[in-house]
C-alpha cells in the first residue's frame, strides 16, 4: 500500500520501518526532520510537510499526546485538510477518547474515513513487529488497513465500528498495567520489609499464577528497582492515567484504584521522578513503609 | 511415608486423596467424621482423635482458619501434645503470620519440627494434584516432606527456613489475586458502561499482556458475572484480606490497595453476598457506576 | 460607588441587592434579562449588554462556572474589551485557579485592575449580607473595593496581591466542607447502623468539639437525610471538587481525601442524584453499609 | 460519694483531683504507686490493690487501652471479682466496643452495674474539669453517678442504656477529629505549596465556617508543624483508629476515610514518629507533595 507516516518517536520509528520491510510504500513526516533520515535510508520517501504524507491510501499518526495530534490533524495544513476524499486516517497514538471522537466526526464531515488503532507494547516490541493492535472503525476501512497492521504487529483485535472504543480499550489496558505495578509495589514492600528475597518472590509469582508478560516485565524491574533508563517514562504513564480518569468521568464511572495510581504519579513527580520509568511508582509503597528514597530522587 | 492428615474440606479431601495415590500411608482425621468415609474407601486409615493422626513421620493440617488450627494444634489433645519428638507438623492452611510464628515456637519447644506449606490453587487444582506449594522451614524437615509435596502439587517453591515467611507469601499472593479482581472490576465497569462487549474485552486481555491463569480464571467469571457457586467464598477472601493487613500492620507497611479491597468485601457482605465467590467484589465497581445490584443481593 | 454587576443567580441577586442597600449605584446585567427586573425595582439600572455594565469604577462578576466567566470576560464584547483603563474587575465566582490567572494577565495587559474576591456562604447568607469574602489583588484596587465588600459580607479577609490565591483559598475551603460531609456521612453510617439516634449524635457533636457553622448546617441535613431542595446542588459541588483537584495537579499535590469525595460525587451522579444537595454524598457511606438507596434515586 | 479511682495517667490524675475538689471521698489505685502520691496529698486514700479501690459505691477506671483494662477488670483480684453486688463500675477509658460489651455482660452476671462514660478533651481540659462526658448505661446507675460527672466535666451527654454505645460515640468522635487533621493536612499542603501563609489561612478558617475548638486546636498545631510535645501521642491515635475500624468491621460498615487515616498512622510510625502528637499525620500530605521530612523523622 501507499501510505504516509507521521511521528517518528521511539515507537513510530520501529513501526514505520516494519511497514517498509512489509513491502509498503511509505512517506514519512516528523516535526524534527533529522529523525526521518534513518527511514529514508531504508527506502522511505521524505515529506517536508504533513500534507505530503497524506497523498496515499492511508496516513498513520503515531504521536506523543493529544496536543501533538490536535496540532497536526486539525491545523491549517493538517491531516483533515490534506487527506483526499475516501482517504483513511489511522490513529495509533495513545490519546483521549474525546479527541478520538472529535477526529471521527471531523473526518466523516470531510468525506474521509477514520480508524482508531492504538497499540500495546514497548519500543522493543515495536521494533520487532510484536505489537498487539486494537482496532475500531468502519469495517471496510479496517479491512483495507489489515495488511498494515500485519506488518507492524503480532496480532490485531477488532473492537467494532466506533473508533473511540479502541482508545478506551487502550487506556483501560494501561490502567490494568498500572494496577499490576501498584499491586506488585505493595506486595514487595511487604515481603521485602519482612526480609524475603524480592527477586525470588517475583520469580515464584511469574512461574505460577502470574505467568504473563506484564508481570514478567514489570516484576523484574520492580524487584530490582531498575527504573532507568525509562522504557515508558513516568510523565507518559501519568498522562494515560489522567486520560482513563477523564473517560471514566464522562461516563460517570468511579475508578478508585486509578485514583490511587494517580496519587502515586503525583507523588513521584513532586519528588523529581520525571526521568524514571512509570513503574517507579511501585517504590512509593516501600518508601511509605520506611525505606529511604531512591538515590536519584533523594539527591 | 506414614503420615496423618487433618482437615477434609474442599481442598483437603483432594490433597489427601493424592497422597494415597502417591503411595503414602495416610491416616485421616476430620471434625465431622462422615467426610472421612470417601478417603477410607480409597485406602486411608481412620483417626477418631487428633492424636491418632499424629503417630506417623509427619502430620499435615489443612483447615479453614486460624481458629480451627488453634483449636486442633494447641488443645489438650492437640497436635503439639500428640506429635512425637522429631515429628513434623506441616501446616498447609491459609493462616496468619502470627499463628504460624506461634506454632513454630511451640513445636520447637516440644522438640518437634514445623514446616509451613500453604498452597495456591482452587479445589479443582487440589483434586488434580496441580497445586503450587510454598514452603518454609528447617531444610532437613522440608527435604523429608518433599515426596508429600510432589504427590499433591505440580511444583514446590522453597522460601527459606523461617516458617511464617511461607504464610506471608501465600497471603500476599492472595492479595495480588484480589488486586486483579478489583482492577478487572473497574476496567469492566468502564468498558461495559461504554457499551463494549465484556467477554471480548477479557478475551483480548488474556490473549495478550495478561495471558496468565489468574486473569483467565477470574476474567471469565467477572465478565460473565458468574459468582455462584463459589469456588472460594467471599468470607474466606475477606479473611485472607484481613490476614494480610494484619501482617502488614505488624510490619508497619501501608497497603492502600488492600484497604480498597477490604472495603469492597465489607460492602459485599453488608449487602448479603456471603454465599458468592470472592470475585463478586468486582461487581461493586459496576454498581457504583450505576448498574443495578445482582439479583441475589437485591432480593 | 458606581459599579456594574454581572450575574444574577441565587447568590448574585442577593449580593447586588445589598450593594444597592449600601447606597451604591449599580447597573446590572444578566444573560436572562427577566432576572434583572427585581433589582431594577430596587433602584438598579439595567444593562442590555455586558459593555453597559462596565462603565463604572468597577464591575463585579458572579457567575456559575469557568465557562460562563470565560464567555462574558473574554468575548468580543466582554469585560476585558469593555472596561476602561484603570477600571477594576472584581471576580466573585467560584472558578479555577487557572482562569483567575488568565484574567489577571489579560486585565494587566489592558491596563485594567483585577481583584479576585470569591465568597463563602449559601444563598441565605448572601441575601443577609453575611458572606465571608476572601480577597487577593493589588492593594490599591482592593482598598478601593472595600466599601463594596462591606456592603455584601460580614467580614473580608485579604490574602495578598496574587489574585488566584483567593481562588485557591475558596476552592480549598469548599474541599474542607466536603471533607466534613464525608466524615459525618461515615460516622453516621456507623452509629446509625449500631442503632444510635442520628440527630442526638449530631447535636452532641455540635454542642462540643464541632461547634461550628459547617457542622451545624450539614450535620442537620445529613442526620435527617434532607437533601432537597438543594442549597448547593451536587453538580456544583462536583465542579468545585474537580477545580481543587485541578489546582492540586498543577502544583503536584496529592489530595487523597479529595479523590475520595470525587468518587462519591461520581457515584451519586451515576445514580441520578443531580438535583440533590451536595451533602447527599454523605448518604453513600450508609448505602455501602447496607442501607437501601434514597427513594428518589432508587426510583 | 465514696468512690475508687483506678488509673492515674495524664488524664486520670486531673480527673481524680477534680473529684476530690468536688467533695467526693476518693481511694486511688495505680499500677505505678508513686503516681498516687500527689493525689494522697490532696486528700485521697491510697489503695495498694485493685480490690481496695472497689469498696465504695462506684469505681472509675481510666486506663490506657484494652489490655490494661482487661488485666485490671477481669483478673483474679480484678474489679469484677472485687466489686460488691449493686456496685457500679464506671469505665472512662477509650476502649473497644467489644470489651465494653464483655464488661457489661460480666458485671450483669455478677449482679453489678456497668456504666460506660468515656470523655472528650486533652489533659488540660481534664485538669480544668472541662471534659465532655458521653454516658450510656442503666438509667438508675447513670443517675447515681451524675455528681461524679459534674465534678470532672463541663457537660454530660446521655446516650441510652447500652454501655457500648458510649464507646462507639467516643471512637467515632475521635475518627471525626482525625478526619479534620487529615483534611487540614491536605489543604495546608496545597495552599502551602502555592506559597500562601499557613497561619493566616488557618486563622481565616477558624474565624469563619470552622470556628470550632477542634479546628482551633489542631489548625494551630498543624500550621506551625508543632508536633512536640505530644498532647495525644501518635500510637494512641493509631490505637483509636484501629478500634473504630474494628467496630465498623463487626457492623459491616466501610469507612474509607478512616482507612486513609489508618495508612497515615502506619506511615508515620514506619518513619519513627512514635513520640509525635497524632496530628503529625497531617504533615504526610505535605511530604507527599515534595516537602522534606520533619527534622526528627529524617534523623
Amino acid at each position: 500500500m501507499r501510505v504516509g507516516w507521521i511521528g517518528l518517536g521511539n515507537m513510530g520509528s520501529g513501526m514505520a520501518a516494519n511497514l517498509l520491510k512489509g513491502g509498503h510504500e511509505v512517506t514519512v513526516y516528523n516535526r524534527t526532520p533529522s529523525k526521518a533520515q534513518a527511514l529514508v535510508k531504508q527506502g522511505a520517501s521524505y515529506a517536508a510537510r504533513v500534507a505530503d504524507a497524506c497523498r496515499g491510501e492511508a496516513v498513520i499518526t503515531m504521536l506523543a499526546d493529544d496536543s501533538a495530534v490536535e496540532g497536526l490533524v486539525f491545523g491549517d495544513e493538517g491531516v483533515v485538510r490534506s487527506l483526499s476524499k475516501g482517504g483513511i486516517h489511522v490513529s495509533s497514538s495513545t490519546i483521549s477518547v474525546a479527541l478520538s471522537e472529535r477526529m471521527a466526526v471531523a473526518h466523516a464531515a470531510s468525506g474521509q474515513r477514520f480508524v482508531s488503532a492504538p497499540v500495546f507494547g514497548r519500543p522493543e516490541a515495536a521494533a520487532a513487529a510484536r505489537l498487539f493492535i486494537v482496532v475500531a472503525g468502519a469495517p471496510d476501512a479496517v479491512d483495507t488497513c489489515m495488511p498494515l497492521f500485519e506488518a507492524i504487529g503480532q496480532r490485531t483485535f477488532r473492537f467494532g465500528e466506533n473508533p473511540p472504543d479502541a482508545n478506551l480499550v487502550k487506556l483501560s489496558g494501561n490502567f490494568l498495567i498500572s494496577s499490576v505495578i501498584e499491586a506488585l509495589g505493595e506486595a514487595l514492600a511487604l515481603v521485602g520489609k519482612a526480609g524475603l528475597d524480592r527477586r525470588q518472590y517475583v520469580d515464584f509469582l511469574t512461574s505460577t499464577l502470574f505467568n504473563a508478560p506484564v508481570y514478567k516485565t514489570y516484576g523484574g524491574l520492580i524487584a530490582d528497582k531498575q527504573f532507568e533508563p525509562a522504557g515508558f517514562a513516568a510523565p507518559l504513564g501519568f498522562k494515560d492515567n489522567r486520560l482513563v480518569l477523564a473517560a471514566a468521568e464522562t461516563l460517570r464511572v468511579p475508578l478508585p484504584l486509578a485514583n490511587l495510581v494517580y496519587n502515586r504519579f503525583l507523588t513521584l513527580l513532586a519528588h523529581g521522578g520525571e526521568s524514571l520509568d512509570w513503574s517507579a511508582i511501585s517504590q512509593l509503597a516501600a518508601e511509605d513503609a520506611g525505606e529511604s528514597a531512591l538515590p536519584k530522587r533523594a539527591a
